[in-house]
């Protein structure tokens, strides 16, 4: 392995870390560490929950507790370290302390405010820092806290499971499942890695979904919200079950509200001016940054992803596609006519995978995407 | 290498030869020939246009060309050589002749009339006879010319090229070409196999298509077809260029067919009995089958599209799906509302690429294929 390729393979050693913790650190990204000293790993570490210790402070304890001098070492840390003062206190001085010769990273901390001024300490320090190794996995990974920090949106990811002809449901609702067992199953990875899974009510009152993350072990559940324009949200439907529900709405009912409240469900009123009866979503987005959302993992019905959709909220699709053919059903999307083939949504393919015997492709919108890949690579 | 490995090395080597050869030999199956002795390979051939020398003739021609003794060689078929006087003297009589010590064979011969006589021929002589090297890809490539044996039907493949939300066209016929150059381009390498191409009357009113092989070398054009109901099909289309032409139809009409005729273009009546002014795509099927094609490839609208898959005609699709959406717009395929999903046409995916920006999955009918494989396994 020549120098680049060593980095490389270290990089995706911390990758991994990282994202193996992706289900626990929301609000916060998801950052593995790891500490290399004459070509063997001494130390290892990723982001606890909340509150808890950053990756590069748990990958110096570890280092510790294997009795090993990290003087001289290398540290491979799939995001910047923090050079403020949050929850915890800045790693980069941590890092600074245990005198490293080099620090490699994935991409810069993509919060404005910070951006650069880890890497500068750590230079100032005499360190030796590279920036970029696989960034673009990196990015992925922390996708939705990339483009809060940098656009003041949360990442919405689209899942979608279609047929061949792009259907999602027959007409009469008896077609809970068209996508295999493994389908519905990969699912629930994209559903943990959210901070919240939003539906529309269309879906709650045909389907009265759980929406919760049962077929992968995590230790933290996601919440739930729905987009309910007309507020006629059933008040024992499965999703209210004790743990934190919000209800985006364009009416005001207090004493439902009121009852609700008592349920753990919040109902926020977001109007659109324009459109009566009817949530604006933009506001809907701009409250889940706001409050710390990062990726919103929706699974809707034809109504809300083609609004979604049409006001490029969009940043990822996961579609599952079964081999099957169903005619006249539901859409993935109620979208308007468009007359020129230039006015057509348009994304671009990340990768897909066989999944069972299905087929599951993810999609971003490459407009949203390059940008985010741009500005994580700039070190000002 | 194993021994087992070598055969399978040698029969990919056959299969590329037949690949090659796979533009220009319908009606008949696309074969190649290996003769290999002392681990080298001392001859190869595939089938020539129709009424020439057949795979295992062209590579004994070669071998005789290079001066090699194929005795006590090893023949590498991608299929059962033929026992019968065709258009061309028995090929096992040949390869008796020339005294080889193994011949390694994909599938038996399709045609039941034939099939295991040639391996029967070929032991009675005592040389060793291996079946079932690479049989799959040995299918696929003949699958057609096995289809038309086995069950009197032309294999039908029909192609799409559509959106993620299975939207083909917009409805002002404004968007010619929704995938990528490089997807329109790989769509004729599945025309320029094919015995003849397939559309509707609506496609060649309103795309006026050529549906001419122009993107691969070839040296054969396959005939052209469409189904048109009600006979109304302009006489001075583009696909009416002086070769020959198929027009399907429910009408009579004896001026125009004769002006038609002189243009090379052979109307055929075949209308429903049970459906007034409308073919019997059955009928058509038969017909195929009848006048030795092969493979259809179909190119046509949600109309024709719906019929050939509501009719279980299709066998093997071959969709382009572009990374966008259009909303409402001409779907894939005009099909019955179902009630149950045990009624969706159901496929299994054969394999997926990515082709420029967009991404090809081909699928496939199990059944009528899982017939094919298991009929070609069997010696008799």
């Amino acid at each position: 392995m020549d120098f680049f390729q060593k980095d490389e393979f270290w990089m995706r050693e911390a990758l991994k870390l990282a994202d193996k913790a992706s289900y626990n650190t929301a609000p916060n990204p998801s950052v593995g560490c790891i500490i290399v000293k004459d070509g063997k790993c001494i130390g290892m570490g990723a982001t606890s929950f909340v509150g808890g210790d950053h990756a590069e402070v748990c990958a110096l304890i570890d280092a510790r507790k294997n009795n090993q001098d990290v003087t001289g070492s290398i540290f491979y840390i799939t995001l910047e370290p923090c050079s403020h003062y949050g929850k915890t206190p800045p790693c980069v001085d941590q890092i600074i302390k245990a005198s490293p010769a080099r620090v490699v990273l994935s991409m810069v901390d993509p919060n404005p405010l910070v951006s650069g001024n880890g890497i500068k300490k750590l230079r100032l320090s005499g360190i030796e820092v590279l920036v970029g190794v696989c960034h673009k996995e990196a990015l992925w990974l922390n996708i939705g806290f990339a483009y809060r920090m940098l656009c003041s949106k949360p990442w919405v990811r689209l899942k979608v499971a279609s047929s061949l002809d792009g259907r999602t449901a027959l007409h009469n609702y008896k077609s809970k499942w068209i996508t295999c067992e493994e389908s519905r199953k990969n699912t629930h990875h994209w559903r943990a890695r959210s901070g919240i899974i939003l539906t529309g009510i269309g879906t709650v009152m045909h389907d009265n979904p759980l929406l919760n993350v049962r077929y992968v072990d995590t230790a933290r559940q996601p919440c739930r919200a729905v987009i309910d324009d007309g507020f006629i949200i059933g008040e024992d439907i499965n999703i209210i079950d004790g743990s934190k529900v919000f209800v985006f709405t364009s009416v005001d009912n207090k004493e439902k509200k009121h009852r609700l409240a008592d349920k753990n469900v919040e109902v926020i009123l977001l109007p659109n001016e324009k459109i009566p009866a009817s949530v604006d979503l933009s506001l809907v987005m701009k409250w889940l940054a706001d409050n710390c959302f990062n990726e919103i993992h929706v699974e809707a019905g034809a109504g809300l992803n083609g609004r979604l959709l049409s006001d490029n909220h969009v940043g990822e699709l996961v579609m599952y596609l079964a081999p099957i053919f169903l005619g006249d059903a539901f859409p993935v999307a109620k979208l308007k006519r468009i007359l020129s083939l230039k006015d057509a949504l348009r994304f671009s393919i990340l990768d897909a995978v066989s999944i069972g015997s299905d087929f599951r492709i993810r999609l971003y919108e490459s407009n949203k995407w390059n940008y985010l890949f741009e500005t994580t690579s700039k070190v000002i």
